[in-house]
Protein backbone atom coordinates (compact mmCIF):
# COMPACT_ATOMS: atom_id res chain seq x y z
CA UNK A 1 0.00 0.00 0.00
CA UNK A 2 1.34 3.57 -1.30
CA UNK A 3 0.45 6.13 1.37
CA UNK A 4 0.63 8.29 -1.80
CA UNK A 5 -2.27 6.49 -3.40
CA UNK A 6 -4.42 6.83 -0.75
CA UNK A 7 -7.46 9.58 -0.57
CA UNK A 8 -8.79 11.65 2.07
CA UNK A 9 -11.20 9.31 3.54
CA UNK A 10 -8.97 6.46 3.46
CA UNK A 11 -6.01 8.44 5.27
CA UNK A 12 -9.05 9.26 8.04
CA UNK A 13 -10.27 5.41 8.40
CA UNK A 14 -6.60 4.45 8.53
CA UNK A 15 -6.01 6.89 11.51
CA UNK A 16 -8.95 5.47 13.08
CA UNK A 17 -7.41 2.24 13.33
CA UNK A 18 -4.09 3.41 14.39
CA UNK A 19 -5.77 4.40 17.14
CA UNK A 20 -7.32 1.43 18.55
CA UNK A 21 -4.01 0.46 18.60
CA UNK A 22 -2.76 3.47 20.29
CA UNK A 23 -5.66 3.05 22.91
CA UNK A 24 -5.05 -1.12 23.22
CA UNK A 25 -1.07 0.16 23.75
CA UNK A 26 -1.78 2.75 26.50
CA UNK A 27 -4.53 0.83 28.04
CA UNK A 28 -7.12 3.88 27.56
CA UNK A 29 -10.64 2.96 27.58
CA UNK A 30 -11.52 6.31 27.20
CA UNK A 31 -9.29 6.53 23.89
CA UNK A 32 -10.92 2.77 23.22
CA UNK A 33 -14.94 4.56 23.62
CA UNK A 34 -13.64 7.22 21.14
CA UNK A 35 -12.79 4.74 18.11
CA UNK A 36 -15.73 2.56 18.59
CA UNK A 37 -19.15 3.05 17.14
CA UNK A 38 -22.11 2.83 20.26
CA UNK A 39 -24.43 1.20 18.75
CA UNK A 40 -25.84 -2.47 18.87
CA UNK A 41 -24.59 -3.78 15.79
CA UNK A 42 -21.01 -3.94 16.85
CA UNK A 43 -19.12 -7.08 16.55
CA UNK A 44 -16.05 -7.76 18.68
CA UNK A 45 -14.21 -11.35 17.93
CA UNK A 46 -10.86 -11.14 20.49
CA UNK A 47 -8.59 -14.26 18.78
CA UNK A 48 -10.10 -17.06 19.82
CA UNK A 49 -13.68 -15.98 21.19
CA UNK A 50 -17.01 -16.49 20.64
CA UNK A 51 -18.50 -12.94 19.23
CA UNK A 52 -19.26 -10.08 21.56
CA UNK A 53 -21.80 -8.23 20.07
CA UNK A 54 -23.13 -4.86 21.33
CA UNK A 55 -21.42 -2.00 22.53
CA UNK A 56 -22.07 -2.90 26.36
CA UNK A 57 -21.01 -6.40 25.72
CA UNK A 58 -17.77 -5.15 23.79
CA UNK A 59 -16.98 -2.28 26.05
CA UNK A 60 -17.25 -4.59 29.27
CA UNK A 61 -14.13 -6.76 27.21
CA UNK A 62 -11.80 -4.12 26.89
CA UNK A 63 -12.68 -2.72 30.52
CA UNK A 64 -11.17 -6.30 31.26
CA UNK A 65 -8.66 -6.59 28.58
CA UNK A 66 -7.33 -2.96 29.23
CA UNK A 67 -6.32 -3.51 32.66
CA UNK A 68 -4.25 -6.00 32.03
CA UNK A 69 -0.53 -4.75 33.39
CA UNK A 70 1.96 -6.03 30.99
CA UNK A 71 2.98 -4.30 28.76
CA UNK A 72 1.98 -4.71 24.87
CA UNK A 73 3.14 -3.37 21.75
CA UNK A 74 1.52 -3.82 18.16
CA UNK A 75 3.59 -4.05 15.12
CA UNK A 76 1.00 -3.78 12.61
CA UNK A 77 1.93 -5.49 8.87
CA UNK A 78 0.34 -5.81 5.84
CA UNK A 79 -1.84 -3.44 6.38
CA UNK A 80 -4.70 -2.39 3.47
CA UNK A 81 -7.91 -0.62 3.52
CA UNK A 82 -10.83 -0.89 0.93
CA UNK A 83 -13.74 1.58 1.28
CA UNK A 84 -16.50 2.37 -0.34
CA UNK A 85 -19.04 5.31 0.14
CA UNK A 86 -19.55 5.15 3.95
CA UNK A 87 -18.14 1.69 5.12
CA UNK A 88 -14.84 0.57 5.60
CA UNK A 89 -12.54 -2.36 5.86
CA UNK A 90 -9.22 -2.67 7.09
CA UNK A 91 -6.75 -5.69 7.00
CA UNK A 92 -3.56 -6.24 8.91
CA UNK A 93 -1.40 -8.72 10.26
CA UNK A 94 -0.59 -7.79 13.89
CA UNK A 95 2.62 -9.10 15.76
CA UNK A 96 2.07 -8.88 18.77
CA UNK A 97 5.43 -8.10 21.74
CA UNK A 98 4.49 -8.53 25.30
CA UNK A 99 7.05 -7.51 27.46
CA UNK A 100 9.42 -7.18 25.24
CA UNK A 101 9.12 -10.57 23.49
CA UNK A 102 7.61 -12.08 20.64
CA UNK A 103 4.09 -12.99 21.50
CA UNK A 104 2.63 -14.43 18.29
CA UNK A 105 0.71 -13.14 15.29
CA UNK A 106 -3.14 -12.22 14.75
CA UNK A 107 -4.89 -12.07 11.51
CA UNK A 108 -7.21 -8.88 11.96
CA UNK A 109 -9.79 -7.59 9.56
CA UNK A 110 -11.38 -4.14 11.09
CA UNK A 111 -14.56 -2.79 9.47
CA UNK A 112 -15.21 1.09 9.92
CA UNK A 113 -18.56 3.46 8.87
CA UNK A 114 -18.76 6.99 8.44
CA UNK A 115 -21.43 8.04 11.56
CA UNK A 116 -22.04 11.46 11.45
CA UNK A 117 -18.92 12.82 9.72
CA UNK A 118 -16.85 10.45 11.98
CA UNK A 119 -15.39 7.34 11.43
CA UNK A 120 -15.81 4.92 13.50
CA UNK A 121 -15.33 1.12 14.35
CA UNK A 122 -17.53 -0.96 13.95
CA UNK A 123 -15.77 -5.02 13.90
CA UNK A 124 -12.86 -5.60 15.08
CA UNK A 125 -12.15 -9.46 14.33
CA UNK A 126 -8.71 -11.01 14.85
CA UNK A 127 -7.23 -14.77 14.57
CA UNK A 128 -4.49 -16.84 16.05
CA UNK A 129 -2.17 -17.66 13.24
CA UNK A 130 -1.43 -21.19 13.70
CA UNK A 131 -0.40 -21.90 10.36
CA UNK A 132 1.45 -20.06 7.63
CA UNK B 1 -32.51 -10.52 13.06
CA UNK B 2 -36.22 -10.43 12.11
CA UNK B 3 -36.69 -11.13 7.80
CA UNK B 4 -39.42 -8.78 8.21
CA UNK B 5 -37.33 -5.73 8.91
CA UNK B 6 -34.73 -6.55 6.56
CA UNK B 7 -34.53 -4.29 2.92
CA UNK B 8 -34.12 -5.63 -0.43
CA UNK B 9 -29.91 -4.75 -0.04
CA UNK B 10 -30.20 -6.42 3.33
CA UNK B 11 -31.41 -9.61 1.67
CA UNK B 12 -29.73 -9.72 -1.72
CA UNK B 13 -26.25 -9.90 0.42
CA UNK B 14 -27.66 -12.24 2.95
CA UNK B 15 -28.54 -14.37 0.03
CA UNK B 16 -25.00 -14.36 -1.42
CA UNK B 17 -23.68 -15.26 1.50
CA UNK B 18 -25.85 -18.53 1.69
CA UNK B 19 -24.65 -19.03 -1.92
CA UNK B 20 -20.93 -18.68 -0.19
CA UNK B 21 -21.85 -21.73 1.76
CA UNK B 22 -24.45 -23.51 -0.41
CA UNK B 23 -21.09 -23.41 -2.94
CA UNK B 24 -19.00 -24.92 0.51
CA UNK B 25 -21.13 -27.53 1.33
CA UNK B 26 -21.09 -28.40 -2.79
CA UNK B 27 -17.46 -28.45 -3.36
CA UNK B 28 -18.46 -26.12 -6.40
CA UNK B 29 -15.15 -24.21 -7.27
CA UNK B 30 -17.67 -22.67 -10.26
CA UNK B 31 -20.29 -21.56 -7.36
CA UNK B 32 -17.35 -20.04 -5.33
CA UNK B 33 -15.99 -18.48 -8.18
CA UNK B 34 -19.55 -16.66 -8.97
CA UNK B 35 -19.62 -15.44 -5.35
CA UNK B 36 -16.16 -13.85 -4.60
CA UNK B 37 -15.45 -10.33 -6.25
CA UNK B 38 -12.44 -11.12 -8.66
CA UNK B 39 -10.00 -8.57 -7.49
CA UNK B 40 -6.57 -7.78 -6.01
CA UNK B 41 -8.14 -6.58 -2.83
CA UNK B 42 -10.11 -9.33 -1.97
CA UNK B 43 -9.03 -10.99 1.48
CA UNK B 44 -9.69 -15.03 2.78
CA UNK B 45 -8.33 -16.10 6.40
CA UNK B 46 -9.08 -19.91 6.91
CA UNK B 47 -9.39 -20.79 10.92
CA UNK B 48 -6.27 -21.07 11.91
CA UNK B 49 -4.83 -19.27 8.33
CA UNK B 50 -2.30 -16.34 7.45
CA UNK B 51 -4.35 -14.04 5.07
CA UNK B 52 -4.77 -15.13 1.72
CA UNK B 53 -4.76 -11.56 -0.02
CA UNK B 54 -5.81 -11.16 -4.06
CA UNK B 55 -8.13 -13.34 -5.97
CA UNK B 56 -5.59 -15.68 -7.39
CA UNK B 57 -4.45 -16.70 -4.41
CA UNK B 58 -7.96 -16.94 -2.83
CA UNK B 59 -8.81 -19.33 -5.47
CA UNK B 60 -6.07 -21.43 -5.43
CA UNK B 61 -7.22 -22.11 -1.89
CA UNK B 62 -11.07 -22.83 -2.86
CA UNK B 63 -9.67 -24.95 -5.61
CA UNK B 64 -7.68 -26.90 -2.75
CA UNK B 65 -10.05 -27.34 -0.04
CA UNK B 66 -13.36 -28.01 -1.98
CA UNK B 67 -11.52 -31.43 -3.19
CA UNK B 68 -11.88 -32.34 0.19
CA UNK B 69 -14.53 -35.20 -0.20
CA UNK B 70 -15.59 -35.38 3.52
CA UNK B 71 -18.83 -34.54 3.50
CA UNK B 72 -19.18 -30.90 5.26
CA UNK B 73 -22.57 -28.75 6.67
CA UNK B 74 -22.63 -25.55 8.15
CA UNK B 75 -25.47 -24.73 10.18
CA UNK B 76 -25.15 -21.12 10.28
CA UNK B 77 -26.72 -19.04 13.30
CA UNK B 78 -26.22 -15.80 15.27
CA UNK B 79 -26.25 -14.23 11.75
CA UNK B 80 -27.21 -10.46 11.31
CA UNK B 81 -26.06 -7.90 8.40
CA UNK B 82 -24.82 -4.22 8.71
CA UNK B 83 -25.34 -2.29 5.06
CA UNK B 84 -23.95 1.03 4.04
CA UNK B 85 -24.43 2.02 0.42
CA UNK B 86 -22.30 -0.22 -1.21
CA UNK B 87 -20.61 -2.05 1.28
CA UNK B 88 -21.70 -4.55 4.02
CA UNK B 89 -20.61 -6.55 7.02
CA UNK B 90 -22.19 -10.26 7.62
CA UNK B 91 -21.08 -11.88 11.08
CA UNK B 92 -22.46 -15.28 11.81
CA UNK B 93 -21.32 -18.85 13.82
CA UNK B 94 -20.38 -20.82 11.55
CA UNK B 95 -21.67 -24.38 13.50
CA UNK B 96 -19.60 -27.00 11.12
CA UNK B 97 -20.59 -30.73 10.77
CA UNK B 98 -18.24 -33.00 8.83
CA UNK B 99 -19.56 -36.99 8.19
CA UNK B 100 -22.46 -35.99 10.60
CA UNK B 101 -20.32 -35.06 13.58
CA UNK B 102 -20.20 -32.15 15.58
CA UNK B 103 -16.66 -30.22 14.50
CA UNK B 104 -16.51 -27.05 16.31
CA UNK B 105 -17.25 -23.76 16.04
CA UNK B 106 -15.93 -20.91 13.78
CA UNK B 107 -16.85 -16.78 14.35
CA UNK B 108 -16.88 -15.31 10.91
CA UNK B 109 -17.16 -12.27 9.41
CA UNK B 110 -17.71 -11.62 5.54
CA UNK B 111 -17.81 -8.33 3.74
CA UNK B 112 -19.60 -7.71 0.52
CA UNK B 113 -19.22 -4.84 -1.84
CA UNK B 114 -21.63 -3.87 -4.92
CA UNK B 115 -19.97 -4.38 -8.11
CA UNK B 116 -22.11 -3.26 -11.25
CA UNK B 117 -25.34 -3.77 -9.64
CA UNK B 118 -24.16 -7.52 -8.02
CA UNK B 119 -23.22 -8.21 -4.55
CA UNK B 120 -19.88 -9.87 -3.93
CA UNK B 121 -17.78 -11.28 -1.64
CA UNK B 122 -15.09 -8.87 -0.64
CA UNK B 123 -13.80 -10.80 2.30
CA UNK B 124 -13.78 -13.86 4.40
CA UNK B 125 -12.58 -14.14 8.07
CA UNK B 126 -13.37 -17.27 9.74
CA UNK B 127 -11.62 -18.29 13.29
CA UNK B 128 -11.79 -20.78 15.58
CA UNK B 129 -13.51 -21.06 18.38
CA UNK B 130 -11.52 -21.84 21.88
CA UNK B 131 -13.23 -20.72 24.85
CA UNK B 132 -16.85 -18.87 25.35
Amino acid sequence: MDPDDLNPDEVAVLAVNQAFYDAFEARSLPHMDAVWLHSDEVVCTHPGWKPLVGWEAVRQSWASLLQNEEHLQFIVTELAVVLRSDMAVVRASENLLAGGQMRGSVATINVFVRDDGQWRMLAHHGSPVMRS
